[in-house]
C-alpha cells in the first residue's frame, strides 16, 4: 500500500481536491509511486489528509480521467503504467526577456514614435469607453474581414480630403501595421513576383520580404526618388515607394517623377506600385502633394496608410487601398483573414473621427511638429554651421550631414558619450553606403520636447565640434 | 487670359484657399484650362472670387507646389504641362461590399462565436477605461514585440493553473488570431517544411497554408485523433493537432495517443507538434486533460491558445508558446513584427485577469455552456431519437449523425427551409467524405439562447422527420 502523506493547505486559493490531485500526480511522475502500487482507500486518505471523502473522490476521478491511476472493481485504485520520460513537473530553465534597452539617454533623436505629451488621453478614454455599449452584439462578432464598414467610410473621407486619395470603402483593408499589410500583399501576388524596394529604404521591409521568401531588388534613388531607369532594368513588377517623404532620406517625389513611375506601371499588366504614405500627414508648406493613388488613372497603385504617426504606433491600426482588380482577388483568396484590429478599437477610432477629434488632433500635431522642426533647424544652423540639413520639408525626421570629418560610427559614439541617442543613414542601405552618405545622421524630432531641443543640439555641438572630452568618457 | 469664375462658399468648413485650389486643379485636369494658359493675377482673382489676396496666394502656391501651374518672373502664373491621362477626378465605379449575409434565421447552430448575452460589458468598460491613464507613456509605444510582459505573465499563470501548461513569459508570443500565429510559424520553419493537418480539420488552415505557399498533407483521424502510422508515413515534420477537442469531430485525445504523438516528435530533430487548444477551457467532466505542451519533456510542442472562446472572437487576442529552441530563432528572425494587439487592449486584458474578472467570467461561462449543452442534448435525445451525438464532452459544439436517410445537403436545406441555420461535416474534409460521415451535422451551441433550444430542436425534428412540408417552402 502506497504511503501518501500530504498536508493540505486549507487557506490556499487552490481547491483541496486540486492540491491532492497535483501531489499524487507529482509522486507518480517522479516515480515515488510506481506502476501497480495500490493507493490508499478513499476513506483512509480522507482521514490521513484530513479532508472530505468527496475531495479524495474528485482527485482520484481526475487522476483516472488523465490515465495516471486505474480503478479496479472491488479492489481500489492502482498506479497506471505511465511513461517515465514524461516529467510534467521538471522545472524548465528560463530564456532571458527580450532585452528592452536599459541605458537611459538624456535626449533621443532615434525615437520614431510620436510626441508623448500631446496624446488626447481624455478623448480616447471617452471614445473607447463609449465604444463598449451594453449588449452591443457587434462587439462580440469579428465583423467584416476588411474592417468595420463605417470606419472604412471615415478613412475614405479623410484620405480624399487630406491626401487626394480616391477610393470607396470596399477597396480598403484595415489591418495592424505595414508589416501585416505587406504579408497580405505578398499573398495577393504570384509567388515568383519580384519586388523593387527603395535603397536606402525602410529597413524592416527587406527583413519582411526575406522572411516571406519572396525575391526583391533594391533600386537606387536620386533626389526625386526611385530611379525609373534602374526600375525598368530590374526584374521587378511590384515597386514599393514612399513618395510623400522618402524613408529615410526625406525627399518628396515631385509630380513629374510620380507620373514617370505610373507610366512604368502602365507598361505591363503585372506591374503595380505600393505607395507607403507613412507620414504623409505632415508637410510644412501648403497642402500635401496628392498621393500617387490619387493621380493614378488605371488602378495600379496600392496605397498604404496608418494611424501610427497621426495618433500612436501603439494603436496598431493601418490600412491599404486596393485597386479594384486586386479587391476581387483579395475577396476570393484572402477573405479568411479576420481583421486583426479589436472591434472595440475599430469602433472607438470610428467615433474619434466622426466627432471631429481626429482632425483637430491632427491640426494640433501639425503645428506642434512644425514648431519643433523650426526650432530644431534654427538651433542646428546656429550651433552646427558646417552641417547641412536635408529632407526637412515633410514628416517627423530629417537628415543631417555633419561634415566634420568623423565617420558615422564616431558621430554616433561621441553623441552617445554625451547622452544623446542618435542613429545614422547607413543601416538603411543594402550593400555599400555611398561615400557622401557616410557621415549622415537621422534626426527624429517627434518625441523630443520643444524646450529640450536647444540643450540637445548644444550637446551635439560638444560631441562633434569641441575637442574637450565629455564627462561620460 | 483664362476665365476663372468660382463662387466660394464662405460658410463651408473647407478653407477658401482649398476651395479655390480644388476648383482650379479641377479645371486644369479636365482640360478647361490648357497648358500655357495664363491665370488671372492674384489681385484680379481676389476681386472676382471676392476673397483676400492671401487666399489666392495660398491656392496658387499649392498649385505650383504640385506642378499644376508655373510662376514666371514678372509675368504671372501659367498652366503647366500636365499629362491629360491623369484625371484625378474621374468617378471610379464601386465594388459591392463584402456580402454580409442578409437572410435572417430564427435559430443559428453554425455560429462559432460566444454567448451574446453574458459578455461582461461593464467590467470591460471599466478596465478599458482604466487602461487609458493620462500621460501613461507606455500607451504610446509599441512595447515588447512579443506582447506586454505583464500580460504574458498572467497568461502563463492561467495556463499552468487551468491547462497544465508549463512555460515562462519569454516563451509567449501574443498575436491577433490563429491565422496570424500560423503565418509566423511558417516563417519560423524551413520553407520546404511539410505540415501535417487533421482530416477532417480546421477549414481555414488549409487555405492559410496554401496562401502562404507551404506544402501540407491531410492526415486521417480515428476516434483518438491523428493516426500515428499515417503521420509517420507522411513527409510531414510539423503536425497541427487539436487534442483537447478535435475540430470539428469533437473527440478528446487520450493520454496514450498524446504520448504516441510526442514519441513521433522525439524521433526527428526536425519534428514539431502544433497544439491548437482553441476551446480547451470548456470541458464538462473533471479538470481538462493537461495540454500536450504540459507533458512534453523535450520542447517539441508549440501551444496555441486564444481568448476568442473565453471572451470574444472580436477581441483578436491569441498567443503561442514556443519551445525555447524556437524562441531563439523567433528573436533573431521575426522580432521585427510588432505585437498587433493595441497596447490599450493588452493593458485592459492584463487588468481584467489580475482583478480576477477573467477567472470569474470563465467559471460563469463554463456553467452556462454546460447548461445549454445538457438542455440541447436532452431535447435532441427526446425529439430526434434516431440521431446520435458525438464529441460532446468538451468545447462549444458537437456532432449530430442524423440517420434518417437524408444526405447532408438535404438535411441542411430542410433545416433552412424551417428557419434553422445549420452546417455539415463535409466542408472540413479534404478529399472525399467517408460514407458514414455524409449525414453528420455540426451543432454549435455557444450563441443560441437556452430558452430557444427546445423550439429549435422541434424545428429540426419537423425538418428531418415529419413528412409535412415547412411553411417556407
Amino acid at each position: 500500500m502506497a504511503e501518501i502523506s500530504i498536508a493540505l493547505d486549507k487557506h490556499s486559493t487552490e481547491p483541496l481536491y486540486l492540491q491532492l490531485y497535483l501531489y499524487i500526480k507529482h509522486e507518480i511522475v517522479n516515480g515515488n509511486l510506481k506502476e501497480k502500487d495500490k493507493l490508499p482507500s478513499k476513506r483512509q486518505l480522507a482521514a490521513s489528509a484530513q479532508c472530505s471523502l468527496n475531495t479524495v473522490q474528485s482527485a482520484y476521478n481526475q487522476l483516472v480521467d488523465e490515465g495516471y491511476i486505474v480503478a479496479k472493481q472491488k479492489s481500489g485504485y492502482y498506479v497506471a503504467n505511465v511513461d517515465r520520460s514524461f516529467n510534467t513537473l521538471d522545472i524548465k530553465r528560463n530564456v532571458p526577456e527580450n532585452s528592452i534597452e536599459q541605458k537611459k539617454y538624456r535626449f533621443d533623436f532615434t525615437q520614431q514614435g510620436v510626441d508623448l505629451n500631446c496624446f488626447p488621453f481624455l478623448l480616447w478614454r471617452r471614445v473607447i469607453k463609449e465604444s463598449v455599449q451594453q449588449n452591443d452584439i457587434d462587439l462580440l462578432q469579428t465583423g467584416d474581414p476588411q474592417g468595420l464598414q463605417q470606419l472604412r467610410l471615415n478613412i475614405t473621407r479623410y484620405l480624399h480630403q487630406s491626401r487626394g486619395v480616391l477610393c470607396t470603402p470596399d477597396q480598403i483593408v484595415v489591418s495592424s501595421g505595414t508589416e501585416y499589410l505587406m504579408q497580405l500583399i505578398v499573398q495577393l501576388f504570384d509567388r515568383n513576383t519580384v519586388y523593387a524596394i527603395e535603397n536606402p529604404g525602410y529597413d524592416k521591409l527587406s527583413l519582411l520580404l526575406r522572411s516571406n521568401r519572396v525575391t526583391f531588388e533594391p533600386i537606387g534613388l536620386d533626389e526625386y526618388g526611385m530611379i525609373p531607369d534602374e526600375l525598368e532594368n530590374s526584374q521587378a513588377t511590384v515597386a514599393y515607394v514612399t513618395p510623400s517623404h522618402q524613408y529615410p532620406t526625406g525627399n518628396i517625389m515631385p509630380l513629374s517623377r510620380r507620373m514617370r513611375l505610373l507610366q512604368w506601371a502602365y507598361k505591363n499588366p503585372k506591374n503595380y506600385i505600393i505607395e507607403d504614405d507613412y507620414d504623409g500627414e505632415f508637410r510644412y508648406s501648403g497642402k500635401p502633394i496628392p498621393a500617387l493613388q490619387g493621380i493614378d488613372a488605371s488602378e495600379k497603385v496600392i496605397y498604404i496608410g496608418a494611424f501610427s504617426k497621426s495618433l500612436s504606433p501603439s494603436m496598431r491600426i493601418s490600412y491599404m487601398i486596393l485597386p479594384r482588380s486586386l479587391v476581387e482577388i483579395y475577396r476570393s483568396h484572402l477573405n479568411f483573414y479576420i481583421c486583426p484590429v479589436p472591434m472595440i478599437v475599430q469602433k472607438a477610432l470610428c467615433q474619434f473621427m466622426e466627432a471631429g477629434y481626429f482632425e483637430r488632433h491632427l491640426n494640433r500635431m501639425r503645428n506642434l511638429y512644425r514648431r519643433k522642426r523650426e526650432n530644431l533647424i534654427t538651433c542646428i544652423q546656429k550651433k552646427l554651421p558646417d552641417a547641412s540639413i536635408r529632407g526637412e520639408n515633410a514628416g517627423l525626421h530629417f537628415l543631417l550631414k555633419v561634415n566634420n570629418g568623423m565617420t558615422e560610427k564616431e558621430l554616433i559614439e561621441q553623441a552617445i558619450a554625451n547622452g544623446v541617442k542618435i542613429s545614422g543613414l547607413r543601416q538603411f542601405y543594402s550593400g555599400d553606403t555611398p561615400k557622401e552618405q557616410q557621415d549622415v545622421m537621422m534626426i527624429g524630432f517627434a518625441s523630443i520636447n520643444d524646450d529640450e531641443i536647444k540643450e540637445a543640439v548644444d550637446l551635439l555641438q560638444k560631441s562633434w565640434y569641441s575637442k574637450e572630452t565629455s564627462e561620460d568618457e
